[in-house]
């Protein structure tokens, strides 16, 4: 039996990117380049190479029985699938096989590829819940929300602000994924890095890998200071922590008190205790994947301190991390895009809270109105000191300004009307900005 | 194609305890126990506790199929399975499942019946790991060996020393571990913690349930205030610190230019560039899991910050999490268990080592001859300068010291035979102490 | 100009048990406990070790500038501290001072005689909110609140119940640190652990010294095995958890929206820009605090992998992280303790809610009566059917009740009354529990 | 008495750059930039702005202490401060203080300032010692030196390419550091982000403010999606990777066994109990600082999470977490850089272990020339039999090929002569590389 828990933490394709299998077919992918890389400087034979490339396209043929049998042993899977892999392309193109390289070469390599397709999975995603971002953003441009400080009701702002932040959140996002992902090298340097077994073509065929596998090089390998990783980590966690913000978002408008926006999910988020609840499944499932996020960028950096040529053990520790934070990114990606695909404002009731709690402006609007006479202090003072007179004697705010003499109260009155201020203008910019980031 | 890191990763017994149909399986276990004590306490029939006990225990038969189809939009796994265990249990015994009771009693429950079966699977390894520990420090008890402290050779210790704190280490986890295993409490609360579902009796079938399942109860839900989850999370996290520190020390040993220690593992370590290569693959496998450990205990004390009754999404965000956590320590553990087993000291080399390095012991000695005269410090000054003479001269400390007036020249070059001082009796101390520990 | 944010984060009496004069003062104290210690074991003159203790009670008349100054060049301040004392007792004493130590030997000792200092002070405030919560959950033994789960609200609880969640929270953190407190070793081994330069008395001068310091001993040195470090972590971790989860409720529970609980704290929580606002500000302090927490405990794990007999770097990494791992602790139960000494609760308003919730409650009481006739599955979609009915007619959920002819809907409705179940006596458990507790 | 542990945690620049004066300078230069913004837009007098710069030029001058009493109550420093430079530029430009701000435009620019101030300190550091390992590595760019992977000597590599990935590490960091420090943007939104207290004025005075601090500018106000933060994080946490690994290569380096290379610093790394030692307390120290940056780092991942329009202590836990990670990041490379600008190797040393290691090399080179007639895996085989044979019997491994016919020995002889092969190029490029970063 197995799946009990991929429907919430191996959602959206990243996870498959990240399978056993995929990790066997990204080492393939590496070792079939790397024979054309080789054949392109000379070294090995074209229809050699041609060879690999076509057992490397057929794991099923492969004894990968053997592979999985050996590679803890060997300390990676890599030797057991280079025996294999040289016995399945027979002798003639078995020089064609691994040329020049060490394990890792292969195993950094391949996790560059894997990564970069789990990316793409988590990037569809993160831009699926950027485009509902947007068009909910130009759907609810003008309409009212309270604003909420440090959980408290503030001043109103807008809707459309409010799913503006999120947008330019999972937009940057984005860009910082897409900068990684163009960045990532391939590795190659051989038993210690040197290229001593490339046949003195090993800058050459570094640089051919690069090109069959669309990576970048680097001038010296990167065995050991582990920059690449550090960037996906650092990437990663950013578009968790952006997912995770909006997801607490929605779970805090979606609270029963709150009720300014749903989850559309039919069938879902029913409680087994409570036929009467609809919990907000896709917005906590987000969160959930998402918190697993942190510790792993840290085990990551944490990581980055290797020894000398190859590291004995932190180097190792970075497969299971870096598959289990792609595949929990990406499973937090998937369900916001579902949730925010789905999500449903109230702005009748957003509009009705901010009417409410208009008092409240109306008192930041007093303040100001007494600064010029009493400084900004006093009359701060002041203000505060209406709004508890007023709570006091159980009468509106209002009342007592309209009776005040030291403040122009009609004009202060008919101000008091919800100030979205440059909402509109900053919704636009945003929603400018993320045509910029689609195309 | 699965499994291909299973053997570094998913090692030992611990990774099957944690899988999904572990998972399954406990839950059922909680359903069915929860009908027994539910029986117990005459809310509902015998009969039909003892079919839902007979129907829990053959996962095979159930649907699980329709479990895992509806775990995520349910928001855990749960609310379908009950349904489904309702079903198959027939009209008779469905008053018997999951009497009084919400999803996370079973999922908390659950989960903690599986931490259990885990750690079991850890200790088993931690005590084979210690066992051998033992062994060695028994075998190696007054061999010598050169102490290094910041990576510098230092003063004699002596084999046994050093294995005895590694002994020391491995049984101080397993007494931790021990403690928390005996401490986890049952969840049983209902929809929030009232237990207004379970007919009065809601706190008598808590107990009849930690009875069920071998569990201590507690005075309260402890549906928000997770401290069993954080009690494991730091036996767990202090288990990966210790099999760490032993694995590095193996690791260190295992130097080439070190050579002191090295792991038996034939056909294991070879390298794919490098045939003359022997690497220590279990220690750094160990290492390698070990890593991983300290980024998921965070997470989960980040998880305890949970919201009322029940958390939307750091609840959640503990499954997988702890799950791995488990799986990885298990997996360090049975390395090192597979390490210590067949680790071979070389006592000649070290013991080699010790006699060259008897010119920095003099130095400590000729220190402490100066003290009385010079007082401690001038004293300390007195002998480096004597070690940086004799370094610039190329001749030995020795010589140097024997021409001294200012100390008993002789005793002192006596005295610098290897002094291990009270090592034995601290061997023997940890020894009588791992006798307790495996009663 | 210091102190910028010590209000916050340096709150409470931790942080000034792990300033640098406290720890400067803790390896004095060691000193001396050391000097008095290897007196007991007759390796020094009484007098000589009532000198060093009478210095070491007085560092102002100590060249502290002189340890300052070459604290770092030495690794650690150990070295030079030995020298300043050992000049400042005089040549009379000189040979009691740091007798058979390492620099280790002081530096772990004075961290656990410092952890110990900070976690009293933690304890106490701790206790405080402890406390606060057995208070508020008497008062409030039986006022029905609703209680939210997922962030939804869904059927009553007891403010009471809510609040002993807390207080066990609370108490459980404060036996897990009480725990660790008691069983803190003393660190004793000389250079490399042999005890070598203690004349054949280490054993006995660590078990003196331990005694004098009020700490435990072990049968070997922890130098790399760092249990005592992992056990503080785990405990400060879990009662940073404890502290977050309570704060977040109480900032919750003080949402605009929701209005069910209030800080009292007068002058506190204002606004620059919102004079109407009142915000929560020792609960957003305290989970501020808290959140620190994690990341702090996951390095003190990681930083348990050491090399041989003194790591080379990783023990340095623990003396800043746990000094602000306690700071921030105590920091963040001071906050919790400021929080709930003035919570105000307002049952009234809770009760309204409950009330207005009835409906949910009654829809759950539908399912229960259903199931007899339908299973429990088909009676649970049957009861939200008729919620989404009422919903979309507009109707009191109870009308729909009341025309229903499967269920006795007299009953039903009158058992649609709250029911908080077993709550009450869940917090007389809690209460009791504490009273244990508090001894 | 302060500053016991300043010498090794907060060492360089970054500490004095995030110390509690210069976050009130931040501030104060933020609301300063402010003042003239608005002036810029038209909404104040440039009298008055520029007379709130002079009075923010001059924080000895405030009435400093107020602010640091009223802090913690207000929920950070700014609704004090704000009241105390109001007062301190008396009534004429009291309206030119924090016009449309809130207390959050304030904290987040002062604290993307900050960290700018920090990270400048920090690169110097970096940039320092990556000069320091382009001298090196030119110096010793053909010097032959043993790779060793998993701790094990491998296959010779040079002095110069070992250093040079030292180098591209470092300046990789900086890169990334340098990329973040020029796109960290101005905070400005005023209470809820509208903008609706800057007269319609908003977005241009965000980017006359970010002018006028030399930041950049977004569509919307950044206030809970944290993406400059996480920017932070992840620059800061992958130059402390690269700073431990480095530090890592030299503690190896500088082993007893290994002894290499060697820090030059006189007077430091001695011992108290052992005058003979001489430890690397640079790279030790180094090591200290970078592995207490994971842990910061993914607690600044976790905040990302923030709740509305303000968080309610996420916010507040980056002030403290980002301060110590720059400080001890710094401190990190300040380390470094002292270590790496006096760090010797011994190539004589290195060179005679190369030799001796050639019996391994000639091993590779045997299982390649078996590779022909044997396929690769069983030529591996052979060799690895070879290597056995030979440690079975004694021999030198050159004497056993020397035998063999199916080889021609004499080449292979020849050629056991360490081969480093492109080592020297991929020097040449790093170095290359380096000059361009450095302009």
């Amino acid at each position: 039996m197995t799946g009990l828990w991929d429907g919430t933490f191996a959602r959206g394709g990243a996870a498959a990117a990240v399978s056993d299998g995929a990790w066997l077919q990204a080492m393939l992918d590496v070792e079939a380049g790397l024979a054309r890389a080789a054949a392109r400087c000379g070294l090995v034979a074209t229809t050699a190479a041609d060879e690999v490339t076509r057992v490397a396209a057929q794991p099923g043929a492969l004894d990968v029985a053997a592979v999985v049998a050996r590679a803890a042993d060997a300390g990676n899977p890599v030797p057991p699938l280079v025996r294999v892999l040289t016995d399945a392309v027979g002798p003639h193109a078995a020089a064609a096989v691994h040329v020049g390289a060490t394990s890792q070469d292969v195993v950094d390599s391949a996790m560059v590829l894997l990564a970069r397709r789990a990316v793409a999975a988590i990037d569809a995603d993160l831009a699926a819940a950027a485009d509902a971002c947007a068009r909910l953003a130009a759907e609810h441009r003008d309409d009212p929300v309270i604003g909420r400080t440090l959980m408290q009701q503030a001043l109103p702002t807008t809707l459309g602000l409010k799913v503006a932040g999120w947008l330019a959140g999972l937009d940057g996002a984005r860009t910082r994924l897409a900068a990684v992902d163009a960045s990532l090298p391939v590795q190659y340097g051989g038993a210690v890095g040197t290229l001593a077994a490339s046949s003195g073509s090993g800058v050459d065929v570094r640089a051919a890998l690069a090109d069959e596998l669309g990576l970048t090089t680097t001038a010296v390998p990167w065995f050991t200071t582990r920059l690449p990783v550090a960037d996906l980590a650092g990437a990663l966690g950013a578009a968790a922590g952006v997912v995770a913000t909006v997801a607490l978002d929605v779970v805090l408008l979606a609270q029963t008190e709150v009720a300014e926006a749903a989850e559309s999910g039919e069938g879902r988020g029913g409680s087994s205790a409570m036929p009467h609840k609809r919990n907000p499944v896709a917005a906590i499932s987000a969160r959930a994947c998402a918190r697993r996020a942190p510790g792993l960028v840290g085990t990551l950096f944490a990581a980055m301190e290797q020894e000398h040529e190859r590291s004995a053990g932190a180097w190792h520790s970075e497969w299971p991390t870096l598959s289990a934070l792609l595949s929990t990114v990406g499973s937090a990606a998937a369900w916001l895009a579902d949730c925010l695909g789905g999500l449903r404002f109230d702005p009748v009731r957003a509009a009705a809270v901010v009417d409410a709690a208009s008092g409240a402006q109306l008192a930041g609007a007093l303040a100001e109105a007494l600064t010029p006479a009493l400084g900004r202090g006093p009359a701060h003072d002041a203000a505060a000191d209406a709004v508890r007179q007023a709570a006091r004697e159980g009468r509106p705010l209002a009342d007592l300004v309209g009776e005040r003499t030291d403040v122009d109260a009609g004009t202060l009155l008919a101000g008091a009307a919800p100030d979205t201020g440059e909402a509109a203008a900053q919704v636009d910019a945003a929603l400018a900005a993320h045509t910029i980031t689609r195309s």
